[in-house]
């Protein structure tokens, strides 16, 4: 895809101030079109009496150019279309979708708003996105900020959406972790959005990047946000959710992941709250992966066979590599008061012989002590 | 299947107390041949060598069928055979395990001794297992006692192994639900084991039973507990696992349960804790089910399409029925200080006109309050 003409670059930057992010009708007017073409029809006023163009046609001539531009210098927000060396291609995927599937939530982005030191291309190429609540526990904020702590350092760049709760927990992780993180925002990348939240966004942008569809200067809104989600999925591998309730925006989230074919993973919790409720929803279903660290996040988004997690065993014992019948002879050896091979024999249901025999092997090995000359307990080394 | 004859009745009885519970080649050998058969070949002392049988051989002397059976009258348990009018049907499932894949760790029993009024045959028509660790938390015993309590008053059998923490917790659910329970025990069902469970044991018997495979006398054992197992996951149409730590045992009930083809359902816990990474590891698996309480286990227990657990919905609003714009414009209303309706509208990215009559609409349900002849905030009713 060659870079597009500075007149095209120029109306979109505009178109940016005035679609509402995602809007499906503009983001396939101008890859049909071309923005250019739309906002020329916007400004001449002559549109096909939709209330959504009435819309645009008004907003059109209070979104200048010059002022918006100069809101992202004053932050040092550039614009990305695709084609650009820096334009992820993963966003891409999203247009399959609409077309597809005639989704009607939200459209390929024809252009992006990135503010930060990272270059969202590469950030994009290794990603997995952590969402969860706003209202968080500390036991998700814990789990979210160790998983992305341990995928951070592995080298994945951590996704999140710069909210309170589980997505600061996510980002905060991955900065510790020596990674990058990206934060998408749902309002423009001037209004670093939970106010409560500017400094921990300011730090994504040394080393991470901080990114939106709307143009600088837009307010975010709750609909800017469940569309802002798409996009969070769409840049990652695979979406992992951390404690949502059971009407939790990362359930949306989570829902575009498996739409776009991404890999979607929940963090079990507590089922006595509603704190993870509706990830438990979304476990149940059989396309979902639980996962409890990061070392299965990571297999899961690895190619396969690569980065497989140690597989979990509790602490095995020298009692494991007994044969059975020594193992059903160990059991029958009292612990405190010694007791003879042929009470021993009798309680564990096994000949005399083979257990004298077993009782001396078990002995060499310290596993029972002989107190005198025929009484055996466990040994107590 | 005919009744036994008094004579393969007795030689099972003594068997009972001879070889372990489930032992395969037992196992096998009565089918086949009968019990009388090998008990008499154990008698004579003809057997080919093989140290099992000179184990049998040993305890033969030792296991007087009069000794057994007046320990089972002091208690007022009976020996069930398959053939029985009380015998569940269930039970023989293990037998196809153990033939078609040659399953070395437990065949069909050939006997069931049982303690109680509950009639066995009866209570294993509609069972559910909830099984867990003996070391639980206050969490999973909530949660444990929870299920069984609603599963019991559904009518459902619960059955456990009548241990400490997850067993009690679900066999006390049950009998508080009103419902009969029944304890798989890998003691004699005269010991009621473990001895601080007796007096809840005891009151199992009064509305249901305490089985098991092992002869009246017999001590538990480790390896007795592990093969018990397998009559848990048979007598139930699925096994919840509530709590498990790595090496859990009830893991070791969830696989029998599976090789079974019986539901395995997890309550998932934190991901923090040791308390449920077995549970989380079986939920990993694809086969297996997340359940979070009673009415999901329900619905997975009982025939396909009845039973559905309502559909968990977080709070709706009267937001969720509005026309999107309608949403798009109330998000732009502020909450404090009243706007008007102009820039409202630009905050809304919406039009002037369609802004105005949507306003006075949400006016008219009350969502949105107007201060004056043109200022507008969200309604405070």
């Amino acid at each position: 895809m060659a870079e597009l003409s500075s007149d095209e670059r120029r109306a979109r930057i505009v178109l940016s101030r005035i679609v509402e992010p995602g809007d499906v009708d503009a983001c396939r007017l101008v890859r049909e079109h071309s923005a250019a073409a739309l906002l020329q029809r916007l400004q001449t006023g002559i549109y096909p009496g939709k209330a959504k163009l009435r819309d645009w046609s008004e907003r059109v001539s209070r979104a200048g150019y010059d002022e918006i531009t100069a809101l992202a210098d004053s932050v040092n927000a550039r614009y990305i279309c695709p084609g650009d060396a820096e334009w992820p291609p993963t966003a891409n995927d999203l247009q399959r979708l609409e077309q597809e599937s005639g989704d009607r939530r939200g459209g390929a982005p024809f252009g992006l708003w990135v503010r930060g030191s990272g270059h969202l291309g590469q950030l994009a190429e290794r990603a997995v996105a952590i969402v969860g609540a706003r209202a968080s526990t500390a036991y998700g904020e814990h789990v979210a900020g160790s998983i992305a702590f341990g995928c951070a350092e592995q080298g994945f760049t951590v996704v999140s959406g710069g909210a309170f709760g589980i997505d600061a927990a996510s980002h905060r992780g991955a900065l510790a972790g020596g990674g990058r993180t990206l934060a998408l925002l749902a309002s423009g990348v001037d209004r670093l959005y939970p106010p409560g939240n500017t400094q921990l966004l300011k730090r994504i942008t040394e080393t991470g990047v901080v990114v939106s569809e709307a143009a600088p200067g837009c307010v975010p809104s709750r609909s800017r946000f469940l569309v802002r989600n798409r996009l969070i999925a769409a840049l990652a591998i695979g979406t992992v959710v951390v404690e949502a309730a059971l009407r939790s925006g990362s359930l949306n989230t989570a829902r575009w992941a498996l739409d776009l074919s991404r890999l979607v993973m929940g963090v079990p919790g507590p089922v006595t709250g509603a704190s993870s409720a509706g990830v438990h929803q979304l476990l149940r279903q059989p396309e979902t992966l639980l996962v409890t660290d990061a070392p299965e996040v990571i297999e899961h988004i690895s190619p396969p066979g690569s980065n497989l997690a140690p597989s979990k065993q509790g602490p095995s014992s020298q009692r494991d590599l007994l044969h059975p019948r020594s193992r059903q002879l160990l059991d029958a050896v009292p612990a405190v008061v010694a007791a003879t091979a042929e009470s021993i024999a009798k309680a564990a249901g096994l000949s005399y012989c083979d257990v004298v025999a077993r009782l001396h092997a078990l002995e060499r090995m310290g596993a029972v002590a002989r107190v005198d000359k025929d009484r055996w307990r466990i040994s107590r080394q």
